[in-house]
């Protein structure tokens, strides 16, 4: 069984590459952030585990990387004549997916629960697991001292502002969901997907319990970076790592995740940093890390197998 | 001021037709049932306040006498697709008004100051007051015993089923709306829709301080007889009545109401009932009562008014 953690769209495509790359008998467990959750419009949105749904049910808009392709806005239409706040875009067939989970969780379900529920009704073979059942909620600290919700900063002001800092609020008070200790604990590898550090890793490793067990198994943990010749391949990463005081390169990456990830993965473009990030304490490992397609996601997936066979 | 208490479709139609008929100058009041309100995919939805705004809008679907003129239904059927319970059919603009309502709830908004931000933003000029900002749910006993909800016995029965009895769940513990009291004090004249008087008319007399308050009124309460010739126009008011051991006729509706209204409005087709009705202690009014256009409506408005006016 192979354990990844993921945040959003980086993370699904390496996800849809990886279940393509290993076989039917193979095990994935998706370990996703939720400290991107939020409540909109009375209902639970759980944007990372929907991205990684919607993905590997072979639903997701392929041009935004999520939501559903081809989905209508009727609703939205209808709240924007309401007044109502649109900056955060639900399609039609996406707000089912909020009604559903809002409305099990209402009864009592568990956000686990729903998710299982929500994979399995989609089809997808693979274990999609929220990091933790309880409330954590990323918030971002900007420049000029104001504190906004991670949704605010990422979509409403499009992370074009500085930041301060990140914390993941909830987080000393959270469980891990069921199953994921379970699962990072019996896996084969645990890869950490291409994700932002901060921003969906972060509020993983925040989860009492799941930093230091992937501290001790470090030497089974491949990271692959989201960073490429110095820029994010999507989102604010880059940006984030210089504002918070480290870099914007596959060795920022590299001190970002050496706690937990004995060997990074980097792009045949950042080839050149390799002794670098050794000198960190982490190998090294280059391929073609640019999922423009999902074959290239599964041979990125299988260099990721190679390389933790190699440490195992 | 004329002041309405109001079911669903037959409330609302008669509610057009009324402010059709009083001047511009002339406030329209309606306290609305909320007793059939229902929590439906995690959202608040008030399925007799819609209908009166929508009618009142201009935008009600004329088939059907509730929803949206042209909605879709794009999230119904990812919802169906889901599994999820679809047999209450909310279009894609309806559920923008519940996602709105419930969000604003949710963020500690009362029923009542909703209802006004809906209305108001729907065009609407007419007074719509919830007739409680507390939770009061009108449960059918069914005859083989079981209690369901409301909309169970309405929607997903389509009340098909025969009914031992009928209770507003609530109601002891709830107050009338801000305004609702003061309305129905201050009015010129209190009209009771032609609404089914149980399970429309009934949960608004069952909050405390409105049925004593009509009582000490009922010379200027003005009934208007939901039943036709025996027969409900809509819904299963003709089949209740019967059911707990009343009549399905005007006589059945008079003594229903007479503890509240003085004057009942009957319709043609029943004016051989007047002697009857009068020997209840109601004072009876024969006019045209189905309300097949606006114009229809508008003139039994204008008879309404002019009965409430020959009472005072």
């Amino acid at each position: 069984m192979i354990a990844v953690l993921a945040g959003g769209v980086g993370a699904a495509r390496f996800l849809a590459g990886l279940v393509r790359a290993v076989g039917p008998g193979e095990e994935v467990t998706a370990v996703v952030n939720t400290g991107d959750d939020l409540e909109l419009h009375g209902l639970h949105v759980s944007p990372d585990v929907d991205t990684v749904t919607y993905t590997l049910a072979g639903l997701v808009d392929p041009v935004n990387g999520w939501g559903i392709a081809g989905d209508s806005f009727e609703v939205l239409a209808a709240l924007e004549q309401l007044g109502a706040p649109t900056w955060f875009r639900l399609g039609d067939r996406d707000l089912a997916t909020h009604l559903y989970r809002t409305s099990r969780l209402r009864s009592g379900a568990s956000l686990s629960a729903v998710t299982a529920e929500l994979a399995a009704r989609r089809g997808v073979r693979a274990r999609i697991l929220p990091m933790s059942d309880d409330p954590v909620r990323t918030r971002v600290k900007l420049a000029g001292g104001e504190e906004v919700e991670f949704q605010e900063y990422f979509v409403r002001r499009q992370h074009a502002v500085a930041v301060a800092g990140v914390r993941y609020a909830g987080a000393l008070e959270a469980s891990p969901a069921p199953g994921v200790l379970e699962a990072l604990t019996s896996a084969d590898l645990v890869v950490v997907a291409p994700s932002n550090p901060v921003l969906s890793i972060g509020p993983i490793l925040a989860v009492p319990g799941i930093a230091d067990l992937l501290e001790r198994r470090r030497q089974e943990v491949v990271a692959i970076s989201p960073i490429v010749a110095g820029r994010a391949l999507k989102g604010p990463a880059a940006r984030l790592l210089v504002e918070l005081g480290s870099e914007a390169s596959v060795v920022g990456i590299a001190r970002a995740l050496r706690r937990i990830a004995g060997t990074l993965v980097v792009d045949e473009a950042d080839a050149d940093l390799a002794p670098a990030i050794e000198a960190e304490g982490v190998a090294c490992v280059v391929t073609a890390t640019v999922m423009e397609s999902v074959e290239v996601a599964a041979r990125l997936a299988c260099a990721v197998l190679e390389a933790g066979a190699a440490r195992a």
